[in-house]
This record gives structure tokens, C-alpha cells and sequence, in this order.
């Protein structure tokens, strides 16, 4: 038996509890320390697997640790990943790297240099719809990819406290559609532009940011992508993508947690999507940690690296500069 | 019984077919009169329908005439408007009102200046799916409409000699997106953008025009809308939109013509959509036909007034603009 | 032009309604004579189409009519084929011939003697779905018909009085689903078993018959027929049905009066089905017509003939007989 | 953290480790033991979940084992579950108990005797979709059921080897419907009959069986059941059924990879259903092996007990003998 990878997990909250239990699965993989400046949780999450709690400084002083991965806050993973990098570990790190693009490129920088694997979480590309429909494109079923209509709907708000300190959503919620934009059409945006506003959600405009937005981008080829979303939705999370090609359209739909239609006087009904991103994205995030693990124990590349976590936060800047002046931006990412 | 509304057919070509099998079919009108620079066309269509071939003039000086329906090519409209209004007569016209803004609106002054009715062949809003989701939107099932993602995409493009000639893609195609848009999200625009290209249809390039297209409209209410069209679709005719409200969504999806299902070792099948717009809004031709004479014979207004016509030719003559420049412009219509 | 064919439309009850209206809409044929023992609605429909009312015996004895439409109600099917047919008229006759199997024959007969076309009303072969189901099993699309499974339920029991001289579910409401049998499978059974009951509706029991029934065919070369009927329907008219075939299967589905799908906190939904028959097969109502009224124009055979009328009787005898004594039966249709 | 059940794994086939996976993954059981007849499979099956191989006796003798899971081939379920009992273990043994009802029913009562749990794995009524029709049904979602429909397809027939002493196609596959049957409808049969054939597939006719089955039953309260199986299905693993109830209909359906749907210049497809039953009920087996042990760490009822799994035989014996008789059946079951 291959030896397995010890791991040191940064963040004990949900996603941290996601990101444990898929590395506690992995039979490459053993979970060794976890980290989380809340001790409770982080004890609670270490006993769940066996594992113990430590300081980053232990944690990453182990020679044994041969990986961690970032599931703390947003504003802790610039600080982490330069540790991390330089203690020459392997890293998985959640969306995003930084809100800020120039210290999102001082850790891709400190990867480079340490000459570590870096993988940031984009997880639905590994998302079993996301990625066939993905498999099907490359394999030519609809000839070339012309336009992109991304659907993204979360079903409800975060609190203004946190929508502050969000980055705002074109950071916070649009980075995954940015990234879907990236793989999906295969090519670099020329131009860039959002608009949106806060229909029936004052309390985010109050916060500075908007609820609804739409992006159009396009690229050299001129492939166009239109990108609606909303923080909120009254059914449920929304996350559907279409492309359509010379030869035909391919469509990811959601996903439904069961597969009964009840009929009655008034309609024809079946259930509404799962309802948020843990219940959607479960095999996702459980594919994405696999795969990671996978590419370290066989020394192939990861498949969404810090430069595509930078490429999205660019989008997501430009995006965000868009909005606030009413422009649409030219640009070479 | 009734005194039935004789009228003057202007256009003996497909859609003039349409409107006229439409008229002689409805029971409070009857076909007196087809005109059309086409000499066997016109005597074929009024042959069908015990109708006569008359000249413009001799149509609009024939007292006996209460209404006139043009379907004759674009460049017509306008004069034709104006004759008939100068005459008297009701008019049903197709759309667009004219490929130029101002002599578009010369002919609404001419309309009111007549006090005549005018009603403009935006079909769509009498397609009974439409319909419907417009009446539960109204009747307030998903609350306020916040967003609004319209697709629409023609199966093949039309030869370049007519593209060239069209208007470009704003008017020719998305002249009847943007009326959707007027309709459902019930609100004018204050900012239009729109982007587009030709990916593998460089002989559109060569005409002038583009034949992919994404634009994005705001409202005042601060509501959003996406249209994305092109002029081809390996799969046929494609004419869906969605809104997505406080408290729901409702989605408007293809009519398919048979309700097959196929199951076989390689996938799960139904029909593709209705090839194009005479076989998809088959229906909304006869009951806008069947409004219009409705109308007339109660003494009610029409739904889709030249004032429509000229609102949805304004936004057109935007997007042009605004995809020309490469800009997104602030507008007040 | 061809000489238009006039018709004598015997029945102006809504079913004849249908029938007058679409002989009407026909190029070919010419609505001459109404023929009703109710004087008002003979006189109404007649008026409607600009026909004139007679007595059966003025319309057939008239030599310009050249076809009959029999509409009327099920006891007067069998002495009017025959009389028509002593006539020497062309017949068109709703289903069924009769109630009784040997009256049945008789007209069978009378129509082989006078050598005069006779076509019965098994709408369903004409339903675009249906029909192109049919056509694509025939194209060898899913190889070799060998299961048929058959839902035909009604959206609520009709009065008990009707129910007491409708001749039984099995002769009333499940001889159109025996024509689907034979037309699908292209064999006859050789055993019939059917059982039911009445969940929830005594009043049905009270008069005699049952609401719900489960009947199984088989045929010679082992292909298998699950029938399953109600009277009654939450939701509505329910008309599916699907073929497993060698190589694949063919499901025909209902039809939705509209294609608008809501999301809301709750669900998923979409139209329920068309409400009854009249709106289900209008399209087959109008193509059995034309179908009818075309072979007569043009010397061809008609796609259903009095001895499928006599098949199916002969199928619901045989499953009435079996719902009675609780056997399975072998026989030889 | 309470004491782990330990576990005695009887077979280490295919559904073998399905089950031990599902018992290794469960909080509150151990997995001690492996036994089978062919070493390698136990030795493999032991060595991946940290257990150890043992014989029959060794795994009944050993007091540390709380529990046996029953996944070896049929013809040992009888002799294991009489043995278990009587070291007064807890069971959970794959269906059938036996293919002999005699047999079945003496196993039956060495569990009563013995007062030890028995469970039979009809996983069925754990997949996500059936249950939560299950609990909607009963919370009278569509008021009382009325008929139901069952389909229930393999993708391709076994080996005529294994046919020939798989007890027939009622036995061997329709126990999991009759199972059905009893689950949804929730009252005993009044009336059994089955007929069937084997179109296409001439191989399993010479092994003595049919391949297409066609069976109804009713129940005391009048409702119907009518199941439908194959053992081919070009397009893979079919497990559908639909109730229909005084208030509406609720309808199971399949369950796809992926949401991936495709439009070409063919038409609109989606997958076809989960290959077959280890694919389809992954999630099943998972909660039904947790619901045993929960159950017993709980000390609450099991929800298919030994009864459930005579009276599904008993169905499928009635069954056999109506199919090779050509009869409808009375029974109280």
C-alpha cells in the first residue's frame, strides 16, 4: 500500500467540515492536524477523524505534513499560502485566493518560487453535469463553442455585516461563473461588461453592493457570454449553464433531490433544486479533493491552478470597476 | 349577424398568406381586396379566398374598405401607413413600423393625426405560452419581475443580399426581443448595452452586421434584462425567456409538434423545437388577426400600438449604436 | 376545381358540432343537409355552416350526397349504416357501430354488399403524436413491438344514467384503447384478462359497471398489452402510452395546453393536460375528417375500417366477459 | 461513543461488498468477519475493510458478533438465517429468504423463535425517490390509492445457466414488485394474474422461463396493481411506478447520471437512466444497511421483516402458477 499523504486542515467551520470528511475518505490521503483559531471547532472536527489540533506553526513545521488545505476565511488564505509555500507543502486552497489581485499575485509568485503544487477550489468543475457536459464539448459534439448563458442564483442573502466584507458580488459569487466562463469557452476576455442593481433588496444596496447583476463578456474569437445572477431566489439555488455551438446546445441543468412528479388539479410538479451549494456541490467537492490528492500521489498536474484563481479575480475586478462607472471595459486577460 | 369589415391584403407573399387565410377564416372580416406588385401572386392569394386584385389606389379609394392589413416588404410600410391613414382606414401592419426612427414616427403622427386604429404584428405576445406567463405574472404569482433572460436564435441566416439590406440584426431579429421586454418587464430602459460577432459566419461580417448578439437593458425600477440571439441554430427555431421574480420564476419554453419520447442505448429523445416562426407562432398569427378585428368590431384599443412599434425601434436603433461604439449608452425611452 | 362531395351530417350534438365544422374547413367536401331529432340544434348548426336541415330520408334519398357523417347517438349508428349504405353513400360513423357485437356485424355486412366506403371514428390514429409513434415503429426504430402499456383515464364518471346504457367501461371508454392495441401491435389477442372495481365511486357500482379496470392482452407471437383505465381523473384526461420494443422504447406523452414551467418555494411545475377529448383530439378530429373525405377523392383505402370497429367491439365483449366471470379467456380475434 | 455492533459478512460477491462498504462506512458497526467459499474473494473483501476470514462456525461461535449480514447465494440464505438465529444473532439477509415458500416460512419461524431481528433487503423501499413517494402518499398527498403501475426493466437477460435455477422470472425479479405492491397499496391481494412470453429472446423459453411478464392484481379494497417487467431493456435499468389516487397521481421516476441535455439538428436528448441496480440503488443499500443497524442500536422495528419477505414469495409463487395455468387466482395473502 502506497504511503498516504498526511494532511494539516486550515478551517474547521462548514466548508472545513466538507473538505475533512473528503480527505478522511481519500485512501491516499490521512487527515494529521486541524487548525482553526475557534477552538471548539476545531477539536470537535479533529476528534471526528482522529486527528489532532494544532497551531499553523506546528502544523507546518511537521516534515510529515505533506499538504494542507485552506478552508478558513477568505482573509487568511494570502497569509497561509505564502507559509504553506514556503514550507514546502502541497496546497489546496478554497476560492479565493485574495480579494486583491496584487496580493493574489504575491502568493502565485511564492508558489512559483517554491515550486510547490497549488490547487485553488473551483469545485464545479468537478461537478458530474458540469463535467460531461465539458467532455461532450471537447469531444466536438456541438462543433465550436459560440455563446455561453450562465444562471446563477443563490436563495437568499448573506447578512449586510457580511456582504460588506465581501469584496462584493462580483468577487464573492461571480468568481465561480468567471472561472465556469474561462473553462467553458476556452478563450481570454476582450471585453468586459456588468451592470445590475438591488430590485426588492435595499439593505444590500445599503451595503454598498448589488444583489442582481449581469455580466457580458466576449472573447477574441468573439464568443459571447452572458452571466445573470441573484442573491436571491425563491426556489432554491439556481445553477445552470447552456453553450451553444455550430452544431447544437448542450445544457447543465440542476440538480433534483428526488425523482417524483405528483400531478393534481392544479399542475404538473416535480421537486425544486437541491437547496444550496453544500447539498449541490457534495460530489463536486468530494471529486475535487480526489482529484488533488490523486495528482500529488501521481505527480500529474492539478487541474485548476492559482493562475486560473487569479484569472477570475481579475474578471472579477474588472467586472466590479464595470458596474461602478457605467462602462463597458476592453481588456486583455 | 354582424356587418362583416371588408379589408385590403397588402402582400401576397408568405406572410401575406398567413395574414390572409387568417382574415378569411375570422367571422367578423372579409377578404375584399389583394394587392401586390407581384401580379400571380396576388391572384393566386385572392383566388383562394374569393377575393379581387386591385391596385393601392383603387383599395384605399373603395369606400367599402374599413381596414387594411400590410404585409408587403419593409420599405412599403411607411407609405402605406400613411395612404391609409389619410384614407381611413384601420390598419394592421406588420413590423417593423420603418428601419428608420424618424419616418416611423412621421407615420404615428399620421396615424393620430387620422384617428385611425393602428395595431403593429408583435405576434409574440398572443402566443398562447406567452400569454399565459405574462397573465400569472400579472396576476402577481413570482411578485415583482426583477430579472428578465430572453433566447432567441433563427435556424439559418438569411442570404447576405438580405442582410445587407435588413437593418442589421437589431432590427430584423431583435426588434420583437426587445418589444418582450417592454411587455413583461413593464418599465422603459435607462441603459442599453449590446455586443456581438460572427463566429463561423464570416459572410455575415462581410454584409455589415453581426449575427450573434448579447445585450443588456436596465430598467428605471433598477430590473435587468438579457438578450442573446443568433442567426443560426443546428436544432432549429428557438424562442424561450424566463423571468425570475421576488417570489418565483416562470419560464416560456419551445412548443414541440409531438409529444414522442424515445429511449434507445444511447440517450433519451423528444422532438426539437418547431423549425421556424410560421410553424412556431401558427396560433399567434390568428389571434392577433382575430384581436385586431375584435377590436375593431368592440370599439376596444389594440394591444400592440405603432406607439410599441416605435418604442421597440428606438432600442434597436440603440443597441446598433452601442455595439458599433462599443459602448453602453444611458437612454430614456 | 374538384366537385366538392356534399355531406349529410346526421347528429348536432357536440361531437357532430366537431365533425360539421371540420367537413366545413375541407376543400373537398360541402355541408348540405343537418340532420337532428332535436329541431333547435339541427336548425342552429345548419345555419352555422350554411347547410339546410332534412329528415334522414330527405338527405339520403338526395342524389347530390355523396357521404354521410353519423354523429348521432349510439343506438342509431347501426340502422343509419345501413340505410346509408343502401343509399349507396360513403360512410363516416363515430365509433362504436353498436353495442352489440351481432347488430355489429350485420351493418358490416350491409356495408360489404353496397360496396360503399365505411370508415369509423377512431380519432386517436390521427393524434399527430400518436401517429408519429406509429410511423416511427414501423421505420424499425425500436426493432420488434413486444410490450404495450396503455393509460386512459377520464378526468370525472359520466351521470349514472348514461353510465347504465353506456354498454360498460370496457364497450364506453376502453374499445378506443382495443383499436390502439391492434393498431400498435399489428396482431390479434389470443387471451384477454380484466378485472376492476369502483375505489371510491359505489354510484358507479350502483349502476352496474365499474370505474377502474386493468385489462391484459397477449398476442400470437407473445407480445404483451397492460390496459389500465379510470373514470376518473384529479388531474384530467389522461391519454400516454409506450412501446418496448427490441432495440428501444416509444413513449407518447400528453399534451399541455402551454409550455410555461413555474418555479416557486414549493416546486417545479408545468400545465396539467388538455382537459378532455375535444381539446386533446382536436388536430385528430380535423385529420380523420380530412383523411376520410381525401380517400374518397382520391380512390384510396381509409386507415379504419367498420372491421376494426368490429375487432375492437369484439375485444371489449371478450373483456367484459372476463371482468364478469373472473377468468382469463383465450380467443381468436 | 457507543459500543460498535460487530459484524459477520456472509459472501463477498458483488452485493457482498456492496454491503460490507455500507457496513464500514456506518458509525455504529464493525465489520469482524468475512466468510465465503471462494477464500480469495473473503481474503479480499477481509483485507480493504480491516477484517478477518472466518468460517460459518467461527463467526456464529465468536459472542463479540452482534449482527450477520447475509449476502451469499440464495441457496444458503435458509441454512444461515436458521443458524444465525439460533446463535441468536441479529440478521439482515439479502432477498429471498428462499425460493422454496416452505422453507421460507420455517426460517421465519426460527426468528420468532429465537426472538432475534430479522431484516430482508428489499433496498427498494430506501431509494430516495420511492420513500419520499411512500411519505407523501401517506400523508395524502393524492388521497386513497387507487391503482398502481409498476415497470421494472433489466438492461439484458442472465446466462440461461443461471435462469434455469433462478426460480423463474417472478421469483427472481418481481419479488422486489410484489414487494411494491404490498408497500404502496398497503392491503393483500384478492386476485392474482400473470401471463407472459418471451418475444425475441428464445433462450429463455428453452431455459424453461419467460422473459416478458404481464401481472395484475387486486386487493380486498378493489384497488389495482398492474406490474410490467423484462429482462431486456436496450436502454438500460427501468424502475418506474405511478399510484394513482382519488386526489391526484404521484409517479416515481429514474434516476440519470447527469443533467446534461443536448439539442442537435436531431433532437433534444438527456442520459439514460443509472445502468443497473447497483448504480441505481447505490444510495439505497446505503440506508437500508444504516436503518438495520439503527434499528438495532435503537431498539426499534426493522420496516421489512421476514413476513414482508414470505409474503412477496407467496405473491410470486401464485404468480408462477396462474402464468403456467393460464388462470386468474383468488388468494388472501
Amino acid at each position: 500500500m502506497t504511503k498516504q499523504i498526511e494532511v494539516a486542515m486550515f478551517g474547521a467551520g462548514r466548508i472545513g467540515n466538507i473538505h475533512a470528511g473528503n480527505v478522511a475518505r481519500h485512501p491516499g490521503a490521512k487527515l494529521r492536524y486541524v487548525v482553526d483559531v475557534h477552538a471548539p471547532s476545531a477539536e470537535a472536527l479533529a476528534a471526528k477523524h482522529g486527528a489532532r489540533v494544532a497551531s499553523v506553526e506546528e502544523a507546518l513545521a511537521d516534515k510529515e505534513v505533506g499538504a494542507v488545505v485552506i478552508g478558513s476565511s477568505t482573509d487568511t488564505h494570502a497569509d497561509l499560502i505564502k507559509r504553506a509555500a514556503a514550507a514546502g507543502k502541497a496546497i489546496f486552497c478554497e476560492k479565493p485566493v485574495d480579494l486583491d489581485v496584487e496580493r493574489a499575485r504575491a502568493c502565485a509568485k511564492a508558489v512559483k518560487d517554491a515550486g510547490v503544487t497549488c490547487m485553488i477550489g473551483f469545485q464545479r468543475r468537478f461537478d458530474p453535469t458540469f463535467a460531461a457536459l465539458k467532455s461532450r464539448l471537447e469531444a466536438g459534439e456541438i462543433g465550436e463553442a459560440e455563446v455561453l448563458i450562465v444562471t446563477s442564483r443563490d436563495p437568499a442573502p448573506p447578512p449586510a455585516s457580511y456582504i460588506a466584507h465581501s469584496g462584493g458580488v462580483f468577487k464573492d459569487m461571480l468568481i465561480h461563473d468567471f472561472d465556469i466562463f474561462r473553462w467553458i469557452l476556452g478563450g481570454e476576455a476582450v471585453s468586459v461588461h456588468a451592470t445590475g442593481g438591488c430590485p426588492g433588496l435595499p439593505e444590500v444596496a445599503a451595503a454598498g453592493d448589488i444583489s442582481h447583476a449581469a455580466v457580458t463578456l466576449r472573447t477574441r474569437s468573439g464568443a459571447l457570454c452572458q452571466i445573470n445572477t441573484s442573491r436571491r431566489s425563491a426556489y432554491g439555488y439556481d445553477q445552470r449553464f447552456e453553450v451553444l455551438g455550430s452544431k447544437g446546445l448542450l445544457q447543465a441543468g440542476n440538480v433534483r433531490p428526488t425523482q417524483v412528479v405528483a400531478w393534481n388539479e392544479h399542475n404538473i410538479s416535480s421537486d425544486k433544486p437541491e437547496a444550496f451549494f453544500l447539498e449541490r456541490y457534495r460530489d463536486a467537492y468530494a471529486l475535487e479533493i480526489a482529484h488533488f490528492f490523486d495528482a500529488l500521489v501521481n505527480g500529474t498536474p492539478v487541474r485548476t491552478t492559482i493562475e486560473d484563481g487569479i484569472k477570475a479575480l481579475e474578471l472579477a475586478e474588472l467586472a466590479t470597476q464595470s458596474w461602478r462607472e457605467g462602462k463597458a471595459l476592453e481588456c486583455s486577460i
